[in-house]
């Protein structure tokens, strides 16, 4: 039974976890809140780098004062030794009286024996407060639970007209510096940074999150059939600092894969679809080495593969004030739709000015 | 001299000028306040059709209030001998002790002769309050009075990446009815609603204001270099009812003019610029036939041309959340640019949503 405050208590909980996404995996970015006599009393999230879990951190905090309280968790609290104690015994010893989760955990090794665990001590424990949100919060790592496939957010910035570049490829910068600071601190709270290999050699980004002060960068990951890429890149000069892994096509000569690991990266063989490597199986690669958040900033042919195939959780679409005209790059290449309702389409969560541009905030329907 | 309080009357002023925009041509859209000991005593606004004017509608419900009272008017009042008596001349027998202009007018008749008038007659008078804002409500007219080009709102309805119609050409609905109600509301708010040949081709529009109750229709203009259009459109056979106005090259055979004129249309001849009829001609023929405020729905082509040519007033831009993929007609057809520099740039006055779409208002920099 779920009692009146819980939503409140729960909202808070979320808010916490979510401050751990993009530093947390391949661990879910946990949060929770201890409640007792109406008081916050612990907070905690998944803590960066996957360890001590949010409920062993609020616990921390609560102390003596937790027993009797209220846990408040956004995830079903883990049952399984891994490399730490289960959280559910944890939440037992502290002798709490009720425990409320917004979802339970897909993982096998959880998956409902958490709230069993806890139940058989005794404890209360109600489920699905706010579990909407949660599910989609979680939903990046469920998505490397099943090894299917991260969250998927894919950012673009364009003219009104949806350009990214003119026809002889100047592209910097279509849009100004607070927008371009945004997407560091949205790069901030992903695993990843993914581009394909037509971004990699055109624009040699460096896909770091800067300014920000963040201690973990997210990996960059480039999607390149056949790893022609440029061996001096700033991204693959640095990738003994800052994970740099390579998605390419499962036939490719193991000369060359080798070559790349030498130089530091991680490569992932991929499976093919018609010419172009398999988005479905890029993320499934990405999910099966631990990733549960990716930013994916283009380009045009890997974003289009990527919406085609249903795989964009989220859009975010920089929106600068120029129009470039149809000569210019279009910000997603072709699709092979031919009716409207084949489109994938996307429900807006916000729209708002950043700077002299706009940003638009999708999220596939 | 200013006082504290006309800011605040002149902005009411210019609120109910505005209410004018799309009736009132070939007038200017203007507003009167009058204000006697603080209070307001009397509002007007150029009347649907242009006349009376605003000040004449202002004095009429303030009545012998006048005497001693405060007019402030959004353009310096008329002083030559036109359809009406001059406002300046009205102003003058009702006894007000100050006028407040927010922009002298341009109109070769008044430029500083209805100022001047209100001064010998001993009537203290103020200009430049809000004089921005006020040159843009009347930015049209004053185009209209120069000949050179009335004011020119460009609207877009495209998916996320800049598309209005998948390859095979379908394109309705990309909005939803949210985002087309406001269209016809915006419609409403200009004196005509323009088209290129090859939007009037596809989508046989009637382009007539509808669901919101007006009385006077827009003008209904469409650019086409040969007048190669079908003759049976839902425009043309209500041609008699609702105005339309063809501009075409000005070279086109003599007979072939004459024939879309026996069909109702009003031919407007245009001087070429390349393949396509100038939009700078174009604009000038309809500041020539009085129109101060036109409403451009694309195609690509006429959007393109009027963008590279520096015409575009205003951009709204209706966003749907899909994608559609390159192979979608362009919102915006190739404009010639090469380098970022080149590209007309806006500044963003409003972005939000519209029912599950998004309005975003850009104005010339």
């Amino acid at each position: 039974m779920s009692h009146p405050d819980d939503s409140r208590f729960m909202a808070l909980a979320l808010t916490l976890g979510a401050w751990g996404q993009g530093r947390v995996w391949p661990n879910p970015a946990v949060g929770c809140v201890i409640v007792a006599g109406g008081r916050i009393v612990g907070r905690g999230r998944t803590a960066d780098g996957g360890r001590p879990h949010a409920e062993v951190v609020a616990l921390a905090q609560a102390g003596p004062l937790a027993e009797g309280a209220t846990a408040y968790v956004t995830l079903e609290p883990c049952a399984h030794h891994g490399h730490t104690p289960p959280c559910a015994e944890a939440l037992i010893a502290s002798r709490v009286a009720r425990v409320v989760v917004a979802c339970t955990d897909p993982d096998p090794r959880v998956a409902g024996r958490g709230i069993a665990k806890l139940e058989a001590a005794g404890i209360t424990v109600t489920t699905g407060v706010l579990e909407a949100q949660a599910r989609r919060d979680h939903a990046g790592f469920f998505g490397k639970v099943a090894g299917t496939a991260p969250w998927v957010t894919l950012k673009l910035a364009s003219s009104v007209d949806g350009r990214i570049a003119t026809a002889t490829g100047e592209s910097q910068w279509i849009t100004g510096p607070d927008a371009r600071r945004m997407v560091h601190a949205m790069r901030a709270r992903h695993d990843a940074v993914m581009v394909g290999a037509g971004t990699a050699r055109a624009d040699d980004p460096m896909l770091t999150v800067r300014g920000m002060g963040v201690t973990r960068q997210p990996v960059r990951v480039v999607v390149s059939r056949r790893l022609d890429l440029p061996t001096d890149s700033a991204m693959i000069r640095s990738a003994r600092e800052v994970p740099v892994w390579l998605c390419h096509d499962a036939d490719l000569e193991a000369g060359v894969v080798a070559e790349w690991q030498e130089r530091g990266a991680l490569c992932l063989p991929c499976a093919m679809q018609g010419q172009q490597v398999d988005p479905a199986s890029v993320l499934a690669a990405l999910a099966g080495q631990g990733l549960t958040r990716v930013f994916c900033e283009g380009g045009g042919g890997l974003s289009a593969a990527l919406l085609v195939a249903g795989l964009v959780d989220e859009l975010v679409v920089f929106g600068a004030g120029l129009v470039i005209g149809a000569e210019g790059t279009p910000a997603i290449a072709a699709m092979g739709l031919d009716r409207l309702a084949e489109a994938p389409r996307f429900d807006l969560i916000e729209t708002r000015a950043v700077g002299p541009d706009t940003i638009q905030r999708w999220r596939r329907r």
